[in-house]
């Protein structure tokens, strides 16, 4: 089970955090021991990672996973799944007992992942309400709500999470870190916009996905800018082809896509997201913390896949 | 979702931390504020059991709990039931950094929910691979393999953790009570000898319910005993009866119990049980420590129900 679910992945969050580390400690070296501790709480968050796929699988009932099919797939596990995903979390506090308790900031990671956690399961709780609630209705899906399941689902496991393993391990305190916190939200925010515009425009070949996000009545930037923009005639044509299987109603969506231009709309927002994460790092006061949230940035930016 | 899942159990795991930490305190009268404390730990059991309760439900593919459909089963639930468990689950953390965040033991009780939460889903993942594991075989149910299930999956969230609370709570360390544990998990594995026993002779108008662990193959204390004693004969009725629905073969199975005399199986095991409960508890330093496993050990002992 653990084989089959933890590796697999790009390993970008766990990675981050000996990143995030190094730079915080200004350029001298890692010792083996701050190496260590640093990848285990790199782990931890790809344990984490890998027990909200395997659960979030069940409940999207998604079919494949890292090119193999979902755990829970396999005619051997079925919905025994939900408790492999139970144990894949309840290995992460016994991860940091083994080798934090004796630290003094060990209670900060308890509370950490706690709330990244909660935070998380809430983002999930947002977006099966909004994606699933029985019948579709494209009138939910408007930008506070999209930023909202974002910031929630993605952005704090994804992006402050090992920012924050990295600061806790330095011994800072995350209530001085507020700003850091909504930067690395925002960044959160920016990753899955281009998310959900490379699903739509991005080559598949690079990307290694075929995207299936109209088909899925997704809660895509991508649509949530169209409605927005679309004038009667383009409203009907989304709301009678979003959602369906058909290639012809994919196509449809597609081509209200172009009309309105959404390829500059998004990178409009791509330029000017940059702009301002790039002036909310430089308003730091620490430098460190600056080349922390840069180095994070510039992993992301302008992105291909 | 939390008025659905949370109330409607019996309390008494919750229950006990109150009763266990006021023995505790031999006789002096809970102040407001340790009475709201200790009811805090409490419900923060019963919002674990409600969380195991929503999971377990999916996984068993139960219809029932506590006399209304299991939560998963209304139509505009479904499988987002997962999703709530684990919200259930989350809010444990909040609770207790909300009212213990400052205590010195603030840490233990975090340490001590995630330890207790790995063995009962630890508990359950024995369970279901025992249980459910493709082709029902009976050779795997023998007493070794019962007790492990019950230790892990029921008897520590049920019987040591309410105890473990209010130790806490008294400014001790879980460390120093070792054979507590071994005692209340003990005590644990008793209890769910009892419930096995009811589920086939205790009388439906009082326990509340109809058993059906024959008709389910559940790897129940009747059956590992049944299957020590039988010869030849009964042990091909068993094998060809147990784990069919049909009425007529739970019949067989149900005589099979009683030819082998499992009423004084029971009976003998039950009085040698607490035989040996109360020499343990009596070898115990603190008279406190004493009256706190016997009132829970008198909570349980000859119960019809």
């Amino acid at each position: 089970m653990l084989d089959y679910n933890v590796p697999g992945g790009k390993l970008n969050r766990g990675i981050s955090v000996i990143d995030s580390y190094q730079l915080l400690k200004e350029g001298s070296q890692l010792t083996d021991d701050e190496f260590f501790l640093s990848s285990v709480l790199g782990w931890c968050i790809e344990w984490l990672q890998a027990y909200f796929l395997v659960v979030d699988d069940i409940m999207d009932n998604s079919h494949t996973r890292r090119g193999q099919p979902c755990w829970f797939r396999l005619p051997k596990v079925g919905l025994i799944a939900i408790n492999d995903g139970v144990l894949l979390r309840n290995h992460i506090p016994r991860m940091l007992k083994l080798h934090f308790k004796e630290k003094p900031y060990y209670v900060d990671l308890l509370d950490l992942f706690n709330e990244v956690e909660f935070q998380t399961a809430s983002g999930q709780m947002l977006d099966l309400i909004t994606t699933h609630d029985g019948e579709q209705d494209l009138s939910k899906y408007k930008f506070p709500v999209y930023q909202r399941i974002v910031q929630y689902k993605t952005a704090y496991y994804s992006f402050y999470l090992p920012v924050a393993c990295a600061l806790v391990m330095s011994g800072e305190k995350l209530d001085n870190f507020v700003e850091v916190k909504n930067i690395l939200v925002e960044m959160g925010t920016y990753f899955q916009v281009q998310d959900d515009y490379l699903d739509c425009f991005g080559a598949p070949e690079v990307i290694g996905k075929i995207g299936t996000d109209i088909e899925d009545f997704k809660c895509s930037w991508l649509i949530v800018q169209a409605l927005e923009r679309a004038n009667e005639n383009q409203m009907k044509l989304l709301s009678e082809n979003y959602g369906k299987s058909d290639p012809a109603c994919v196509t449809k969506v597609k081509a209200v896509y172009n009309d309105l231009n959404l390829q500059s709309v998004f990178a409009e927002y791509e330029a000017a997201s940059y702009e301002q994460l790039i002036s909310s790092i430089e308003a730091q006061p620490s430098k460190a913390v600056q080349e922390v949230l840069k180095s994070f940035l510039h992993k992301i930016y302008k992105r291909q896949k």
